[in-house]
């Protein structure tokens, strides 16, 4: 058995944004030499999900206002009594989910047609990372 | 270690449906051979989940209530601007998730007593994919 | 390619709980003696999650919140009509999500400063379990 670990890193701009990751993804997979098994790829951080859905501007918009309605950033939340301000943050990755897993096939992210990796980023504006991890043959 | 891939395809009669496909997979893990490991059983569509939970027709229809009431079919997306009108599946696909990754213990699936493998469909009327990989021993 | 299974049962005094399970599943990473790989964590029952967030009390009262919000305890559900009183349970496990996938590498949790990994408990009082299922080498 094979592995390999790789990690992305990211500062967004914005508070909040969305990053296509695939081509880095499958660039991993590649350098893992694993043709048939299996890829985790997650946010290493509390405040951020990986996805995978539609890279379609409309969507991103439409999700990015579907988190803030149900998870205003200006709501109260006693997380924030420590002194942080990202309560929000925290509910949003847990509606997009920290992880995908990937199914690699003949050297290949296993995919259908439309599928793309997605990061997902809530409290941006600072330096996070992504862990990829490959076992297989 | 032994991988093994296998696709599952459906095509429902109506828009939203759940389909319980415990038994296909349940089926695939015996083609692989594999008496020890994991099977990753994910959607290959954006508009589509796998998940796990009860096979109760009830709770069948809470979800899907509770899905429509979440993000409804005739709301505004941006979306749609592209001519889709698929926006609403896109975020209910998010709440209940792309995959599911399940232990394999002496050649079965590790479940607790109720676990089901479900096919959430939310964008249906045309053929769509599961994929199902194996890798273990 | 080895494989390791330990189940971790849990009986919560309250309806829901939030348990802190990191240290028994680094232990179950520490038995099974492999030192890279994936570890499944995953609810064993339908009314339960395990998920990787902060261990801050505020914010386990913001989740408590945020979620009883969502599928009110008291509300109606036609799972309830079975004689079971946990429709709202159902709802709350498919946000907070069924399983989490960790990289293992040099025998450890390969995880992010922050990471912790949380048992989500929706409908406690008697006795449930979570799988740990660990493959590698």
């Amino acid at each position: 058995m094979k592995s390999y670990r790789e990690e992305l890193w990211f500062e967004t701009k914005t508070r909040r944004a969305y990053l296509n990751i695939t081509s880095q993804v499958e660039a991993a997979v590649r350098s893992s030499g694993v043709t048939e098994g299996l890829v985790l790829v997650n946010a290493m951080h509390i405040t951020a999900s990986v996805y995978i859905n539609d890279h379609e501007p409309g969507l991103l918009k439409d999700y990015d206002e579907f988190l803030e309605k149900m998870a205003p950033q200006n709501a109260t939340y006693r997380h924030n009594e420590t002194g942080e301000d990202n309560g929000d943050a925290h509910i949003k990755r847990q509606f997009m989910g920290r992880e995908v897993v990937i199914a690699i096939t003949k050297g290949h992210l296993d995919f259908g047609p439309w599928e793309q990796i997605f990061y997902g980023e809530f409290d941006g504006r600072r330096r996070k990372r992504v862990l990829v991890k490959v076992i297989g043959e």
